[in-house]
C-alpha cells in the first residue's frame, strides 16, 4: 500500500483527492492536514465523508508526519509548497504539488506573473511538469511533480497535436476558456457567493491571467518556438468543468486530413478521447471523471481551425491528474482509482 | 460474471445503472435496449460513455435476448414491465423492476392511483419490495424485485424507526419532499425545460402524488396499522437528489432518548448514515452515491419530532438500490459496485 | 418629491430598494449609506447601476444627513436600527426598518430568539408591523414601520384567511418553507459560496428559526389565541424567492366552500393573487415583483388543508413591501414604483 | 395610445414583449396571437401575468385583426413573417419582425444559411435593420423593421467603433459568444431539458451558425470592406444573457488612446454603457434590462484588442430593442417603457 498525506486537504482540490483515493486499491490515506481546520474531523468539513474519512486534520507542520507516508500531495495556495520543500522532505517522500510553484522553468516569469518570491527555486529544474500524456517517461523517474494547472491541462492537450505537427501559425493562437466556480477555490469571498455568480457570466484576468505563461511555455516546447498568445478565462455558473475553444490559422496547404492525422497521437491514451467528427466536447460528458474530450473543426471560409477541449477542472485539471502521476511514479496501472465513468447528471 | 440486460436504458435511471455497473467487478453488460434509440450507439445518446459503452441499443422485444443474461433491469415507464413479464421470462432471468408495477400489493390501489390496468397482477404477490435494509432476507430469495420509488425510499427509511418503535402518532404524519429535476425523467416536455425549472420552485401532485400509497403501505407494515398521510413533493432546480422533511407528534411520554434509540436500528447499515446530533442532512453530501443521510430533531415546544432524510434519487432512489438488490440476490457483497464516495461538488 | 435615505444600502435588500426607487415617480434618492463601502461609488459595488446611481456611499453616522430626507430605510443587520433610533430621529424623518428590531412586541421574546439586548425597547409599542394588507390603516398613521420578515410575510398571508375565519386547528399548523440564497445576505461566508449551495438543498434552523415567534405572534392576533407551530426553512439553489407549504387540520364541519370564501378577503388586494383552482404557486411567477401568489388544496383523505404561497423574498419580503409601506405613509398610490410585472425568466 | 398586436406571443420573446409593454405608458396590447395556445388565456401559459394579461390568445390568421392595431410584432420562427407579409399588411400597420427574415440583404445568403426559401424577398430592400444606435434615422421612416438577432446586436455594438474607425485588421476578427438558454426558445426538445443543460457548457454551430452572415454584413458596412470572421456560440446554464469576447489585431500604430476615442461614439447613447477602465462586462449587470455593457482591453504582448460586450438576449437582443424601434418609429421617447434598472439578482 502507498501511504499518502495531503496538505491543504480541505480545499476543493483536496476534497477531490480524497474522493478518488478512497476507491484506490493501493492507497491508504495516512493523514490529511489543514491550517483552518486543524484538529477537526475531516467529515465535519465535508459531511459527504461521514463514516468514510472521519480522521482529524493534522496541522500544517508536516515535517512531523513525513515518516508515515510515501507521497505527499500539496493542494495548497501558491508559495506554500515552495516554502515547505527541502532536501530532507524529498529524501523521505515523493512530492506532487498541485500549485503552480514548480510549473514554470523561468523563475523570473513565475515571480512576475504570481507576484511572489520563489522560496526554493533550486528545485525548479528537477521538477517534472506532470502532464502525463506528454511527459510520461519523465514522470516515472521524478521525485517532484509540478501538477499542471487546470486551464493549461485542457488548453495544452487540445492544441498540442497541431503545434507539435507544425500545422498552425502559433502567432494567431487564441484560447477562450470557460470554467466552473470550483476553480476559484473555497475562500470566503463576496465575488464567489452563490448570488454573485449564479445567472451570470463574466471574463476575468483578461490579458493577464497567470496560466498564460504556463500554456505558452509548454506549447513552445511542442512547437519548438517562442509562443505568445491570448488566453481569456470566463466564470461559468456551474460547480465543475472547463471548456476551451481555441482558434488558429492553418499553415499554407494544411488540410483537414492533416489535422485528423495529428490528433491520432492520442489513439493509445485512455484519458484523452478525440470525439467522432461532428461531436462537440461538453463539460457534462466528462464531469467527475479524469477524461479530456477533444475535437476540432476546420473552417474553410476563414482557413482557421477551431480546437475544443472539455475537462473536469478538479479531476484531470487537479486531483485526478495528480493521482495519475502518482500511479506512474509508483509503477501502478495509470488508471487505478480513476476508472469512474463521468457523472453526466 | 453476472450477465446483465437493461430495458429502457436511455432514460436517466438507465444511464445511472450503466455508470455503476461499469465499475462493478462481477458484472458484464450484455445488452442495453431502447425503444427510442434502437440500433444507435449508446454513447451517441450519452457521450459520457464514449469508449466505455459504445454498443448499439437493441430493440425492446427483449424475449430475443433473455438467454444472454442472468438478470434484467427494467428502467421503464409504468406498465411496461407488467406487460412484458410472464413465467417464461421469470424462468430464465431474475427481474428487477424500477417502475411501480409491483410495488403495491393491492392491485386496485395501483390501478386507481396510476390510472392504468395492471397487465400481470398474478406476480404482485411474489414480488419483493426491494427496500434492502428492511426486506433483505426476502430479497435473497426473490425472482422479482419491485425496486422502491425514489420518494418512498427516502421517506420510509427516515420515518421507519419511529413508526416501528411506536413512538409517533401516525395520524399526524406529514412528509414534505423536495426533488431534483432528473426525477421527472428525460421526456421532451416544456415543463422540464431549463428555463421553466431554473430559478424557481413549486409543489406538484399536492394530495394526489402516486408515491403516497406506496409510502402509506410500507409505513403501515412498520406501524402495524393503516396509515393515511400527507405527502407533498416539490421540484427543485438541481439535477439530482431528494430531501424529505417529515413531521409527527410524539406519543405521550416519548422523549429524545427513545427517539435516538430507535434510530440505532441502522447501526449496522452501511448505506444509511444517521448523522451526529445537530448535523442536518443535505443533498450534496450524498450526491452520486448510494447513501441515505438521516437525522431528526425533537421540538419540545410543539412536542413534534422532525425527521429528515437526504438521498440521491437516481442512486439509492433507483439504480443504486437496484444494484444493491442484485448483489443481495446473487450472494455478492452488498456494496460491490456501489462504493463510490459522494461527489459533494 | 419624497427625499429618501437608505442605511445599509449595499446589502441585497438595499440593492433592491434602489432598483425599485429608481423608477418611482415621487422619489429622489438623496443618499445611500454603507459601512463597508463608505466613500465608494454605489455603482462600483453593483455595476448594474452604472450611470443610474453613481453617487458615493456616505458613512453610517446618518444623523448628519437626516435633514436632507423625509424617510429613512434601514436595510441593516439586527440591532443597528434599534441603536440608531431616538426621538430626534423620529422627529425629523419617518423610519422604515427592514430588520427585525421592532417586529416582536414582547421584548423578552425578541432578546431570547435573537440573542441580543434591545437598545431602544421604548419604541416597540409605537412601531407598526407593516404587513400592508392586514395593517393598512395603522401604517397610514405610523412614524416607525417594522417591515415584516420575508418568511413571515409569505407565511402569514397564506394562512391568515383560515386563521382569521377560525377554520383550522391552529395546534396542527406546520409551515415548511423554502427560500432562495439571497435571503442569507451578502456576507462573505463559506456556507454561501456558489459551490456550497449549488446542486443541493438542506434545512436549517430546524425548530429554532428566528422568524418563528414573529409568525406565531401575528397568526395569534388573527386566530385570537396563542399559537405554537413548527416552522422549517430550507435553502434552495436559486437567487430569489420563497415558497411556503403549510399544513393544518380543518375544524369539524369545515368544507372547501368555507375555505374558498375565507380567501375572498384578498379580492381587492392588488399584490395578493389567489390563483385559480388547481393552479399551484411557483416562485418564477412572482420573481422580481411585489406579488404574492396563494392557493390551497383540501385533502379529504386526511381532512387537512394545504396552504401554499410564493413570493419574492427581496420584494414583497423586503424592499417592495417597504416601498408599499412608504407609499401608504405618504398618501401615494400604494402601487407606485411597484408595477413591474414578474420576470418569469 | 399605440395599439399593439403580437404574433408568436407565447414564446420567450413574446413573453418579454408583454412584460415591457405592460409598463409602457403609450401602449395598449390589443391582441396576442399563438398557434399552440389559441383560445387559451395568456396567463394560463405564463402564470406570472395572472390578473395582468388574462386575455385569450387569438389564432395566427392575423389578417382578421389588423384593423385593431397600429403595429405588429412578429416573435415567430424563421419564415413565418415572410409568409404573412404583403402590401396590404404594410398599408395597415407597421411591422417589427424579431425573426431573421429581413435582416440579410442578399436573399441567397439568407436561403443558404437558413435552409428555407424566402416567401417575400420583395420587401428585403425596404426593411430597415433595426440596430437603433447605428440606424436610428432610417428607423424613423421605416414601415418594416428587421429587428437584429441577439448575438449580432451584442457582437456588432461591441466591435463597431473599432471597425468604423479602421483601427483593427478585420481579417483577424474572432467572436467567441456565450448565451443563456432562453436563446434556444421554448420548444420541447430533449437538448434543452434542465438536466441536459445544467452543470455543463458546450459550443454549437461551430463555423456554421446562422448569425455569422448577419454580423459579417453589418460589420462590413462599418468597415467598408467584405468581412469574414469566426463566430462561435456557447450554451451557458443560465436563463438570460449574452457575453461576447472578440479578438482582433490592432492596425499598425494604433494605440490605446485611439481605441478609447473610438468608443466615445457611444457617449450620447443611453442604452450602451462603455464601462470604466478595468471594469469587465458581466451578464448580471444588464439582466432584464435594455442595456449593453461594453469594454475593451489592449494587450501589448500580442498587439490584440479584446472587445467585450454583455447584454440580455431577450431584451436588447429581442423584445427591448423591438420596443426601442417602435418608440423611434412612433416619435416617442426612445426610452419609454424601457427604463427598468437591471435586476442584478
Amino acid at each position: 500500500m502507498i501511504r499518502v498525506g495531503i496538505v491543504g486537504s480541505t480545499g476543493y482540490g483536496g476534497c477531490e483527492l480524497v474522493r478518488f483515493l478512497l476507491t484506490h486499491k493501493e492507497v491508504e490515506i495516512k493523514w490529511v492536514s489543514s491550517r483552518t481546520y486543524t484538529d477537526e474531523e475531516y467529515s465535519s468539513v465535508y459531511s459527504s465523508y461521514f463514516k468514510l474519512l472521519d480522521q482529524q486534520c493534522v496541522d500544517e507542520d508536516i515535517t512531523k508526519y513525513l515518516d508515515d507516508v510515501d507521497v505527499v500531495f500539496f493542494a495548497t495556495p501558491q508559495g506554500v509548497c515552495a516554502k515547505m520543500l527541502n532536501e530532507e522532505v524529498l529524501s523521505k517522500v515523493k512530492v506532487i504539488d498541485l500549485s503552480a510553484d514548480y510549473r514554470i522553468k523561468d523563475v523570473k516569469t513565475y515571480e512576475q506573473w504570481y507576484g511572489i518570491d520563489h522560496a526554493s527555486p533550486q528545485f525548479i529544474d528537477e521538477a517534472v511538469y506532470g502532464l502525463c500524456e506528454i511527459n510520461r517517461d519523465k514522470v516515472k523517474q521524478a521525485r517532484l511533480i509540478a501538477n499542471p494547472g487546470c486551464y493549461p491541462t485542457c488548453s495544452i492537450l487540445s492544441v498540442y497535436p497541431l503545434a507539435k505537427a507544425d500545422l498552425i501559425d502559433m502567432d494567431t493562437l487564441i484560447i477562450d476558456a470557460k470554467s466552473g466556480v470550483s476553480g476559484a477555490g473555497r475562500g470566503a469571498k463576496v465575488a464567489n457567493l452563490y448570488c454573485e455568480v449564479n445567472e451570470s457570466i463574466k471574463s476575468y484576468g483578461v490579458a493577464s491571467h497567470r496560466h498564460t505563461p504556463e500554456i505558452e511555455e509548454q506549447l513552445g516546447y511542442a512547437a519548438n518556438q517562442e509562443v505568445l498568445l491570448n488566453f481569456t478565462p470566463h466564470l461559468i455558473p456551474m460547480n465543475r468543468g472547463i471548456l476551451i475553444t481555441a482558434y488558429a490559422k492553418l499553415k499554407k496547404g494544411v488540410n483537414e486530413v492533416d489535422v485528423a492525422k495529428a490528433y491520432q497521437c492520442y489513439d493509445d491514451e485512455y484519458f484523452v478521447r478525440v470525439l467522432k467528427s461532428g461531436v462537440l466536447p461538453e463539460v457534462r460528458s466528462v464531469k467527475a471523471s479524469n477524461f479530456v474530450d477533444i475535437n476540432y473543426k476546420v473552417d474553410p471560409r476563414t482557413n482557421r481551425v477551431i480546437m475544443m477541449g472539455a475537462m473536469d477542472n478538479l479531476v484531470k485539471g487537479a486531483a485526478g491528474q495528480a493521482i495519475q502521476n502518482m500511479n506512474i511514479m509508483f509503477g501502478l496501472d495509470e488508471k487505478e482509482g480513476l476508472m469512474l465513468a463521468p457523472a453526466i447528471l
